[in-house]
């Protein structure tokens, strides 16, 4: 750039599924996007040697470290990027703030309100010294969402009556897959609840400007044991999609398959809630529906350039859900990419996301979702989770300011 | 129909929205299929004369009485079909049936339990002597709903998990639409839940073969208090659709606007519902998608003739959301309709339900759904009112024989 | 009908595939409009007088005759109503219109331009004594056509720049289906060209209010040898569908397959038409998409209800194709029928056809489209197949009124 | 990657529109495939110092020149990616294979079939001295659409019978929009006919297999005079996109606005292809459907993760349109990249064919498509336009080896 001598010097820890994703998105942010300083790759850090180095290598990162609290503790790096399994979220985040850098970490905030509160109050204190911190929801930088929530927020809705959401997935319908470390609470503090029910939320609390405010909830797990992964003694066992089993035997499915629950919004909206990873043919089905008094928007993930609108206040006959192909320059974060209609995918939300996240480090103001936000969506996890253990009783959310109010 | 010269004579209770698609059902069902007696539309019945004169003339049936007890007491009718708002069913039926009139009913059975259990027990005592009942579930009989239960009952879904089903209307968004009777809890029994909570309940069950064991439900009345309808003090309040108001001043809406709930199937799997009239944009939009371990079905009422089949056994590369256009001679009902291709409509599910009632009666067979169906249905929806009462408490839905099993 | 006992006495000739849409529509017309005069069902025409008696009593008619002149002839007809293949329409009608009988005929008009020509001439005669002749192209009267006609003609697509016209089927794929009449020029005329090709010819007429002024073409006859009928010695291959072979030898296709070629339309517009039967998974397919410079709209016989509209006009970021559910009360002719969302089927095009047919006749007024503007139709056809003969040059559509020009 | 120290290093001309797609590929495509070579961005080439220099430091490339001469010419170059108007293409690539470079070079080949026989004639030549060349027409390498070659040449679709396809803008329906470098015959060799027109060429004749033999043509300019650029004194006109008027005047568009055609292919299939720019709504529309006696195809890139197939040899009752979500493993080019539904975009094509490249320049084998097959396109192009000139008259394609037969 041009523009800028001014360099933000990432260390990310993880190199999976989402250390790929911010890989991708770290490496071309600056090529699409003119901004006031560039991301430099500058560190990985992963526990097994030989695959942090093959990592760095391809993925692209100057050097790489097995140790995260070396990486916290370099002068030389100015972002941490968690990527790893929530259980370590907590103690990698209070450590970088507490080092003062800034930090970006992947959603669900945390595994428990717990540690989820202890991280956004660390947070709060670090911002006081300019120190800036965000959790990853990369679904808000969608621009077909982003420009949902700028719809609600232009009043184009109305007031918000519904909101339906359901995000599903498929791939533990064979009762044969193993089991991932996605399967196991310790590791990943719920299932299909924290690991997709968390974005649902985050995504229409963002897009209606409401938070929910008490649930009533089922979850269910399908199948209760599966085969142990191969290699599920070492590391292995952390990474994701379609580890094969190894004859080990089997061990117990300690999180929910499946979690429905209804809501009631702040602002007077009934909702509706679903995430599934047994929706046979569902792969990655992110689907929110929204209707207001004035009008209803609907988004598909599986088809993210488009958004349905129904404008009620067209004339009669000519009403209609219409499917806007959110490429044009003057949709959200489209204007750096290809001309109308050329569409963009899954990858860019990173992008959009690192986008923000560099603007706003340097020019010192504080980004969003805040750890403040992705607290919120805990509560709401913590609420849904303590319905469904309560026989579906209806749970209200705590509020996110308790420690504050002290 | 030369091969039968048997006649069933049908009388009509009911001519608004209803009694006109009944109409156009009795007219077309003998012209269509061939079956082993033919509908003759001898009577029609509404309170007041020159519009049932008027319907009579229209809709064309041979003769108009403005009393129904007139119609169920007549010698030379056979058949007695309600079309009325639900607060009346019970006696007509009632009636009907002890005058040993075969009974089509249309749905809700009933307003309330206690009622659709009398009719339910009246139902069974007039079995005994060849008289016959059905309750009018029409969306049954689009061809691609059934063609589901078919695939359900054959296996191709595996094992069910997920039940997620929607109605959304929106006719009501506007909050000077009048109070019509459809939205006064004595005429009506109650709201959306009723009125198309019951349709996908009914449709839900009879396509897993599953029964809704239990929910937790919120419902919520948006618009409260409403104009009066043109003409309250009469009948006009009992048309259908979009009366105007007429500056008589306001009531207080009875019903609700919308109910969600999630539920439990006895067969093991989790489901979501929504009743809405608040859904903007949304017109007449049953929605029903059904997860199994093997496959996935999705229908879409507004799209009737199409079903989206996942084939989870198929090669993994191919496999998707096949859209089955379902009008080949092969589907159910459609021999007798047009080529592949050529669509039908709304009103083609009551011509196929005259079908198999007619068949069932001439035959002397029960036809389905019975009462006792109907008055499972009632019990799911007493259910979600008790669990929306009580803060979303969990209700289970209330065995069907408690009277049998005294 | 309270406000009218105008009758019109209504004689149809033919019982097939045709016959059997027209009756469901004499049947239904006066049970779901309002109109100045009631057609009845006098009297239906076949050669066969077992099958002609059937027909008669399944579908609804006061009696039958064998012979077509019969019931011409009769005082007691009003309308005479053509559905039997081409190759009768011109005599038929020409007597119909001499006894001074209303027409209507189904398409196309005729085999040939010369028949189609004396044909018009004759209905210009008969109109001067008030005799009325319409041709049935029945989409017209789909309400999403009708309206696409009416925003052509109210300036919402602005200057028409392209039309792309598809009617797909596959209903011959199969090399072994049998040489049914449809496929024998000296009954059917043409193949796909006429059957399916005809119908995208007019309708795109219809609704940009253009015509057709050249072509250059190409047609194909895939198949070129198809087993005989079953019983092809006497009448069965008269009838459509399916009708299986009976190993009598097979014998040659004498039309088209499929057609497909380019035009230019007499308002600067670029289109491309394609009639087939080989489109494997099409069944009744016929789209048809028109550009202009403001807007597009596109049309799906498939999703007949719908109609999808680009308004080009629009803020930039909200444009989009809008899916309109043509069921509105304000919609084409919807007013009728049912709630918005509940959707009709193609029998519907036919009702609506013979709706204004009637109210045309009982007013004294022309309907539409007359013969003339049918006889159009048959010369675009004949360009398409003199331009296919002459290896696809360029040829131009012949003005419909050589004839009154001397 | 750690598996070779082998590096290309690539010098690219142009920095518009289609270099920064090529950068975003050039440097995303090593860090996602295992490869055997290592892309380097060494130097990018532009004529403007200024312009050039500031697209390598946002693009990522290590140098720039301004004279592609120069970047021929430097011995630590090895790929010489042409991204220019298509009016230099043949000067530069000639001088790259006489240079020894491999050339990658953009679609369509030439302005001229003259200069692709040159350039192709040149290929050959370098080929035997393990030069290696290919024609960038990215959209072979979209998973879907190396699918739907693979389904064809596996025979799932059986003999081909119809192709239809359409590729279809409207970025200058607006005549306000200003005569840009595209518009103008001298830089752009044709309008939609070559710069999109090709893509549907080329794309139909992977598919299938096939050639197309034959066409009859017509073409149009709606706008044939529109304002020039600003600053089209200089070189502002060759910038894509939505350059303003600056009020100079107008000029004469040389090119066609739209270009559709009817066409055989030599394996007997019937064909329609439409190329326009005036196709209000349709962004980036590409859309192909291929019909064969087993299965029919369908593809649309402005949802190109998705592939519709109907597979007629299933069971009767469940044919349909399968929309397969090509984003499994087991997909093409898909492995590399995210789970399931996690969807790619427009720009991955490129980096799918930079992949394919850079394997097949460093295992030494011939990537495709070669020149040759790009001078084929280009015939088909002229064939299109002689059609059109001559009032749409047959026109043969002319066979691509006619100076080899020399």
């Amino acid at each position: 750039m041009s523009t800028t001598d001014k360099e933000l010097r990432v260390g990310m820890v993880g190199y999976a599924f989402m250390g790929a994703a911010h890989s991708q998105a770290w490496r071309t942010v600056n090529r699409v996007y003119d901004l006031p300083a560039r991301a430099r790759m500058a560190l990985i850090c992963g526990r097994d040697t030989a695959k942090v180095a093959d990592a760095a290598d391809r993925l692209g990162w100057d050097a790489y470290t097995t140790d995260w609290r070396d990486l916290i503790n370099r002068d030389d790096i100015d972002v941490v990027d968690i990527c790893t399994p929530g259980d370590s979220h907590a103690e990698i985040a209070l450590a970088a703030l507490a080092a003062g850098k800034h930090v970006l970490c992947e959603k669900p905030l945390a595994n428990t309100v717990a540690e989820a509160r202890a991280m956004t109050a660390a947070a709060d204190a670090a911002r006081t010294t300019g120190v800036r911190s965000m959790c990853g929801f990369n679904y808000r930088r969608v621009p077909a969402v982003t420009m949902m929530r700028q719809m609600v927020a232009d009043g184009r809705l109305g007031v918000i009556r519904h909101v339906r959401a359901v995000y599903l997935q498929d791939w533990i319908v064979d009762p044969q897959f193993p089991l991932v470390w996605r399967l196991q609470k310790d590791r990943a503090g719920s299932g299909a609840l924290g690991d997709i029910g968390a974005h649902i939320i985050d995504l229409t609390q963002f897009v209606t400007g409401q938070r929910i405010s008490g649930v009533s909830a089922v979850t269910e797990t399908f199948v209760k044991e599966r085969p142990l992964p191969a290699g599920s003694s070492g590391l292995a066992a952390t990474v994701d999609g379609g580890s094969s089993a190894d004859g080990n035997g089997t061990g117990p499915v300690t999180v929910d398959d499946a979690a429905v629950f209804v809501a009631r919004l702040d602002g007077g909206a009934l909702a509706t809630y679903e995430a599934s990873r047994f929706a046979t043919g569902r792969k990655n089905a992110l689907r929110v529906e929204i209707n207001g008094s004035l009008g209803t928007v609907v988004f598909d993930l599986e088809r993210l350039n488009e958004l349905e609108f129904y404008d009620a206040t067209r004339p009669a006959v000519e009403q209609g859900f219409n499917r806007i192909l959110v490429t044009e320059g003057e949709h959200p974060y489209m204007s750096a990419w290809w001309p109308p209609g050329h569409i963009i995918g899954y990858e860019h939300s990173f992008t959009h996301e690192m986008r923000d996240f560099i603007e706003a480090v340097a020019t010192g103001v504080d980004p969003t979702p805040s750890f403040a936000d992705a607290l919120q969506v805990q509560l709401v996890l913590d609420a849904v989770a303590r319905s469904a253990e309560l026989g579906s009783s209806w749970a209200e959310v705590a509020p996110a300011l308790t420690a504050a109010a002290v």
